[in-house]
């Protein structure tokens, strides 16, 4: 790994990255360009980088690092910049290399249900496009994040329960590796080859009209029926050796920069019912969002909120649920199936004391409960000005989960904050959200005293110290805990990978 | 990679294997086991290696990993021996590493759904295990494979249109490296964090009481109702980084031997109709195929069998299955999802012609109408004493499967082959299998030929040569077509994971 930051001469190095572009606007050494690829939302310290690229193609990803291998210059890709965990932030200097205009549909196939899309095309962009195709894509992280930025994290959320995290959803991808070597991996066997699976016209991205570059080639026969949020999807098959995508994916723009993603997608499900319930205590909320993920096969998202957190959304966006452990549900398929598992759930609920158990059938009712739990993240924050976040992130086993809770809320009681708690609940993914004043170092002290208390406890029950944010800057110091030997193993694959070091240095991997 | 057979003295090997596992009976150097441990089902010349060792724990095979680094001999892990790539043939000679006594269940987690397993388990054994807990495993390579054989394979099978191949499958793995050092992968972070999390008294395996090793922790208000058929296991988490173990799934014993397996479990569903149907023509059952995968969320199994392969399994199994195009259909799940889905597949393959419409709801029903999928493979080669088999096994993008069928059928045919052709048609995936006489080597070219036009029809299709039964000896001549640059990547891994190459050598990766 590069060994501290980059020194060398950022005006020289912008005209260099000027000559390989041939586009003076896309290479930037502003103040306002570097400090917002220098910074996140949490109390990861800022660190700017010296220029800012934004490459419109492979090609130029490519040259950009093959350049940066030549001068020793380290690269940090960049998307949305929603990440929680320092991911974006330049430690070393050098070049942020923005992605968000390689942001276009390339292709889809609904029958085969793949599409191939770049590194910078936002989610909520994707999920436009395939609504058209009766069509959506599962992985919500919260954050309106880039594709590419949620491979490179592995991100996952709501609906993980049901369909995975990313690294269910992404089929193959081509990778710039250090150095401007250019692989495929997974099922993008073959540009060719898979451009003619894909067929058609590209969607295009920014600034264009996205004209559609749907094909279907079922010739005859074919109504137009789809069936309910099922995971048909592209080919699950194995293939040839060992799979190079999830090297790349949870990598964090360590190992190469991720220029074409080809992911599942999914059919819109004919029904979806959601619904929330309130609890007396916060470890009957946990027990019941268990039983119902045990009880209900159709069952896309079991979210729990804290009293402490409902109280920030309440106060954020002006809402009055009531200030108690709730769970926010949902279940879609088949309406049999949804009704059927409702019902289930809320009885499953009500045996652990759930109470007001209100349904949400019609679209604009549960986008109205879903806001809550979306905006959960942000109110906790807003509401406290001049505060950063600082979020863990464990996962456990599903049956650990209410323990692992009630340990994590008695933890940070005892350090004296009144942080909230929101859950990934069916998928044993929970979070303890910080609101740190960066200016006082011994709470932001006691705050990294409870998190590693949590990371402990969570190992300890076979969990995980990250579900879905990755590591980062955050998360380093765990990995030695969790993985034991595997870490060198790591390390030599990120040497193999990045000899020089280069490519997102002082992420991930701990310091040696 | 080890440029040769293994040069070295077969005694003095088998006399240090007795030295370090300490007892002379599993270290045999007899004809039989050796020439049982030389050869498969296939055309795949045998090979035998100069000894079988059969150790019994971790740490024996970590003792002869290290043996076989100082004395630079070969080491083929061999489980059931069922693959059909050449997989365990020795073709260097050296160790055969034979896993079957490794075949516990070492602990279940019936709430959070993951199992840990020992390599040497067979997945009938397993799901016998599992079905007194309401569970099942769904992985269905046809053979009675063992679980780390089929892990080294990422197998697949009848069910991965619904659950997934074995990568979707395996959460964590604990792998002995080229050398003897030990790393767990994946959420099998650490052995006590995860033993926590499993707990529970071991359920031994061969020649020992099954004495149930089960743990639950919902402490109160579970009734043990179970969801149907669905994919509510273990955490679907992020990992730290890059996550190691599929590195290792599909890596057929060249970089690391599998000595533990965390895998998902899944609730026996509640419903589950089958059904079969026959067509006019091969193409027409492909469409059908298609289409009932798209319109049906709880189909698990759809099935193709051409009419030449039913006459083999007729002829083989004395039944009277009519000798056409026929699909063999699975839905399950919750009873009214399961029969509004049957009766849209009915729908569907009535559309493309089909007729005959049968359907089975009881077990024996069922089990009769899979015996006859279930021995496809098989009875190619009864009905053909002293042929051999040689299976394509190419899996394309669902939306091109009958059109990749149809040019299958047209190679084989201008051959001059009457090969039949099974398809795990949901997922893409099929097989054309020759039942070659091995001593005719005009006929055992010709076939080649056949699959090698047909392998690279599927590539130009978006497709992989392999989407199943890995690469072994058949399939390392695609590799390069299939993933270019990237195999230079995947033969580094290997240099570094086993610099001295003699983790199964010969195998995967083609000849430099």
């Amino acid at each position: 790994m590069a060994g501290g930051p980059w020194a060398g001469d950022p005006g020289r190095l912008a005209r260099r990255l000027v000559e390989v572009l041939g586009d003076r606007g896309r290479v930037r050494t502003g103040l306002s360009d570097r400090q917002q690829h220098g910074r996140d939302l949490t109390v990861h310290p800022p660190h700017d980088p010296d220029v800012v690229v934004y490459p419109e193609s492979t090609s130029e990803v490519r040259a950009v690092l093959r350049l940066a291998a030549q001068e020793r210059v380290p690269v940090v890709p960049f998307g949305a910049g929603s990440s929680l965990e320092g991911h974006v932030i330049p430690v070393h200097g050098g070049i942020s290399l923005d992605l968000t205009r390689m942001d276009a549909v390339l292709a889809l196939d609904p029958v085969g249900r793949v599409a191939r899309v770049q590194p910078g095309l936002t989610r909520s962009r994707f999920n436009a496009y395939l609504a058209r195709e009766g069509l959506f894509f599962p992985v919500d992280p919260g954050a309106d994040a880039t594709l590419g930025g949620m491979a490179a994290t592995n991100a996952s959320g709501t609906n993980a329960l049901r369909y995975g995290a990313m690294k269910h959803q992404v089929l193959g991808l081509e990778v710039v590796l250090a150095g401007g070597r250019v692989v495929r991996t997974g099922t993008l066997a073959r540009g060719t080859g898979t451009a003619a699976a894909l067929g058609g016209t590209a969607c295009t991205g920014t600034g264009r009209d996205a004209a559609t570059g749907v094909t279907g080639d079922i010739a005859t026969g074919a109504d137009g029926t789809r069936g309910a949020g099922e995971a048909v999807a592209g080919p699950n098959a194995a293939l040839p050796g060992w799979d190079l995508t999830p090297l790349f994916v949870g990598s964090e723009g360590t190992l190469g920069v991720i220029t074409t993603l080809e992911v599942r997608v999914y059919p819109l499900p004919e029904a979806v019912v959601a619904a929330r319930v309130v609890f007396p205590v916060l470890e009957a909320a946990a027990r019941a969002a268990v039983e119902v993920a045990r009880r209900c096969p159709s069952a896309t998202r079991i979210e729990l909120l804290d009293e402490r957190t409902l109280a920030a959304v309440n106060a954020y966006r002006g809402t009055a649920y009531p200030e108690r452990p709730t769970l926010f549900l949902e279940w879609s398929g088949m309406p049999a199936a949804v009704e059927a598992d409702a019902a289930r759930g809320r009885q499953a609920c009500e045996a652990y004391g759930g109470t007001g158990f209100v349904m949400e059938r019609d679209p604009a009712g549960r986008d109205r409960l879903w806001d809550a739990r979306h905006h959960a993240g942000l109110a906790v924050t807003a509401v406290a000005p001049g505060r950063k976040k600082l979020s863990t992130d464990v996962c456990v086993p599903l049956s650990q989960l209410p323990a692992a809770i009630r340990h994590a809320r008695a933890t940070v009681d005892a350090l004296g904050f009144a942080a909230g708690i929101v859950a990934h609940a069916g998928d044993g993914n929970f979070h303890v959200l910080f609101a740190i004043d960066p200016s006082d170092p011994d709470e932001l002290r006691r705050a990294r005293q409870a998190s590693a208390a949590i990371v402990r406890d969570a190992l300890a029950r076979g969990g995980t110290c990250t579900g879905e944010h990755g590591v980062g800057l955050g998360k380093r110091d765990y990995l030695r805990d969790q993985h034991g030997p595997a870490v060198a193993v790591m390390a030599a694959l990120k040497a193999l990978l990045d000899p020089l070091g280069i490519l997102n240095p002082g992420k991930v991997l701990p310091e040696t």
